[in-house]
């Protein structure tokens, strides 16, 4: 059942994706949210295809700003007093267009596994560069789940992009800018800005202004809730660091506060019930880390509540469904005999304390987290790109990962929103840019009827997932009916863990995570609740 | 100028110590609150010293709840409904008092260095034990400023309090509570508490009750602001893990935020002020790792306004009153040629953007830590002990560390609120009551004429503080007048490197610790900036 709404902001939504040609002031974009709710087709879940207009926040600040916890009412204040001819006046601060003989600027929103990828390979002798973000780290998405119980520190999966890139720190034109994307003129070749505002502290939020001669957007998308009600109030999204420090908190106080006298049976099952919506792998991986934190960690230091902590995984459909059966069945009964509850189910509404199932089931629970993945989406409305990543009628525009989606008359196939799918895409583009400068290309309105070389294409290299007590999932296969390698059990998981450490990205990080696995296996995991 | 205010609990206040006696239902520190605002003698800081009747919320929950982010409405709203005959009544959960036969039950209050040191020593075969604490680690405050700047990991200082007495987790009637103490009656021997509430999210904080045979008071003190106005509300503390969380959130904000378009020049310079009020360790040790992390790291990163960042000292008096001239001139000499301006005043006035000083001079501040520590206080507000540390003219109730001062009648001298006192005291207490078991003297009422043996005495190692680039302090004088050896220096810093890397508790925190130093030598501190 899928709604498409499309929004004021006067753009037209064509076979899933975005087509800015009706545009009327050809602001493309203009606080166009990036929050694309998108329809799960593997799923059951009741789900809405919506862009939404003038949802000013929301605009690639995905996942930043979505737990519940971190509301911006400074910045929500502004919106209602803020003109839109105040982008054109004279005094808003910020970067004026290149001048001949200086280098052309790239300007990249965004810094999640496409961004980062992108400014890692950037040509800076040919190239300045500025990347605006509302936060200065990429997270290393798939170890995420290990931190919320401490099998990971946070900072081991967090890369501060200046290390990715240093000409942000330390090139004379290059900047890197906290700060939130509100709006962009193709025309006149700007972005729009609103900087960070200070969460309650005395600093008002401003706006400012960047020239690009190229534009990179990589800013990602919202979490899907299909519309449910109650799911942004009350559940747990996983794709930030401070998510899953939330989490972790969250974890922490419902067990120390069910060991406190005067809880009822009742509600010390419901404290330490831990409720994962979605079976993908991110669902997957962080029901086999909290059954590895039980078993190990909870039994030993919770002996009181031991006998009470569950771990409940709702799917629509089956878990990991675009794994190989054999290796499904594998997970399947891995997480069953580590004591998670495998349910089928679609979420009708979340309250504060229990779900309500569509079939009218109630379930209580004391953390929920919310990880629908999207394996492959079809009629998923994101910004529509040609095979060289490039948004259509606009000049020197491109856009790639989960924000972006191949136009229908490209004829190629809905890419996943993974992480593979977006350093991929990274990669070639800026391989692509790397050969423009070098034929004049890098200034705007410059690129003509340059060749931009071969259009890209998707290999899919396999998929991972850990389901918990040194086991892991490897499928090899290029696609869900292709025939291939998969593996499942120990061996698996020695795959799993040294595949993953070689892609973090720095060696600092690469050093912590190992450190932090030791650790873990000599020390168990730590239980301080900070905060 | 001390201004002494005598609160409503009617508790008399006498040479500096808080006398029980008149308590009229003799509930000892009903609602009492532990913020015991002290008299700074060694500062000419305006100071206020004050016994807060009524300020429920403050007691012993010290360092927990202070900095201005950190509120926690849902608690204050109780304690207008709450009525005291609420104490009283059956429905009220929680432990009743231990039946003859059973192990005698010791209630500890806190998490601190004195708490964690008797906890650590108990013989839980002789007693059972319960821990009653709104954090469920002990902080590792002496290396607490070098997470700030990212010289160590958060969880690197953090102990979880099951990791100092496993008992807590797995003996069969020993609790850890995660909840605050409102109220002791020493005449029911029995301590009433509250739950913590969740930060907002839906659950209801309610009370509960704990009988005990004996009561360790060791809750800390709140940190001392003189009752100037504004510190509160604008300045950070630095005596919890989340503390320097927020620090270093602020200072990787104020970094970033400054180096955005359309900041002015005087706007960067008041942003990337960092103010530090108190020239004690804490705030010495504070200010040469900002001057450490500004020279190797902020150089390094934030080029654009590297010059802008600058640090300063403000103190009344001399820095480090406690250590030797020799050091004291060492330290100066080191701090200003690392960069840190020294500046002599006392606060009057503390504003969200600027300090005012009472000779009138204006310091505009992008981050402001406070950091007054006590080398020595006369006549402060303490709870009154003997030479036994027990709290007199009530039946098994003992105090110590911070929250606790001898009496003037012992004889003894003050002792200044150092971990080093305060851990030296939970040694010396839980040998006495290892001993008392063994006499058949753990029950409630039970001790009578037994002697404790011998007093309580306080033997001064010595001082430590690291100055910044390798060199520290090393005072080993037994009092600031004592012939004694004391150093500066790189051997110095070895020494204070090595001496807290043997007093961190845990194998696991040690190890962490020395991996922390090893990687920042490495590579660099880690920026990223995590919520």
């Amino acid at each position: 059942m899928a709604l498409a709404r499309v929004a004021r902001s006067g753009l037209r939504r064509s076979g899933g994706v975005v087509d800015s040609n009706t545009t009327e002031r050809n602001i493309f974009f203009e606080r166009l949210s990036g929050s694309l709710e998108k329809i799960n087709v593997h799923s059951n879940l009741t789900s809405l295809s919506t862009i939404k207009g003038l949802n000013h926040m929301n605009f690639w600040s995905r996942g930043i700003r979505t737990t519940p916890h971190y509301q911006f009412p400074l910045a929500e204040r502004l919106v209602e007093t803020e003109s839109e001819s105040e982008h054109d006046e004279p005094r808003n601060p910020g970067l004026e267009a290149t001048k001949p003989g200086e280098k052309p600027r790239v300007v990249v929103l965004g810094t999640g596994w496409a961004a980062c990828r992108f400014l890692n390979g950037l040509d800076t002798k040919a190239y300045d560069v500025v990347c605006i973000s509302p936060r200065n780290h990429m997270v290393f998405t798939p170890l995420l789940a290990s931190t919320c119980v401490g099998t990971l520190e946070f900072r081991s999966v967090s890369e501060p992009v200046s290390r990715i890139q240093s000409a942000l720190a330390t090139s004379p034109n290059s900047y890197f800018y906290l700060a939130s994307c509100i709006g962009v003129d193709t025309n006149k070749h700007k972005v729009y800005c609103e900087t960070m505002s200070n969460g309650g502290l005395p600093y008002e939020p401003y706006q400012f202004k960047v020239a690009y001669d190229k534009l990179v957007i990589a800013a990602g998308a919202e979490p899907l809730t299909f519309g449910i009600k109650g799911v942004k109030e009350n559940a747990y999204f996983l794709r930030e660091v401070n998510h899953a420090q939330e989490i972790r908190k969250k974890l922490l106080l419902n067990l120390m506060l069910s060991e406190n006298p005067g809880v009822s049976e009742e509600e010390k099952r419901r404290l330490l019930h831990c409720v994962i919506i979605g079976g993908g792998p991110t669902g997957v991986e962080f029901s086999g880390e909290l059954s590895d934190f039980i078993m190990r960690d909870v039994r030993e230091r919770y002996s009181y509540v031991k006998d009470y902590i569950k771990v409940t995984l709702i799917e629509a459909n089956e878990i990991l469904s675009s794994f190989d059966v054999g290796l499904r069945q594998y997970a399947t009964n891995h997480l069953r005999k580590s004591g998670v509850q495998l349910m089928r189910g679609v979420v009708k509404e979340v309250h504060p304390k229990k779900i309500i199932l569509s079939d009218g089931t109630d379930v209580p629970y004391g953390l929920l987290v919310w990880s629908t993945d999207l394996p492959n989406f079809k009629g998923l409305c994101r910004i529509g790109i040609d095979e060289w990543l490039r948004v259509p009628s606009v000049e020197d525009v491109f856009a790639l990962g989960d924000c972006a989606g191949f136009l229908e008359q490209t004829g190629k196939p809905v890419l996943p929103a993974l992480a593979q799918v977006a350093e991929r895409q990274g990669k070639y583009l800026v391989e692509v840019f790397n050969r423009m400068a070098k034929e004049d290309g890098g200034k705007a309105f410059s690129v003509k009827d340059m060749s931009l070389g071969d259009p890209f294409v998707y290999k899919h290299l396999g998929s991972m997932a850990s389901v918990g007590r040194y086991k892991a999932l490897v499928d090899l296969r290029q696609s869900k009916d292709a025939q291939g390698i998969s593996l499942a059990g120990f061996i698996s998981w020695l795959i799993w863990r040294s595949a993953y450490l070689t892609r973090v990205v720095s060696w600092r990080n690469r050093f912590y995570v190992a450190v932090n696995w030791a650790t873990t296996l000599v020390f168990g995991r730590d239980d301080s609740r900070i905060g």
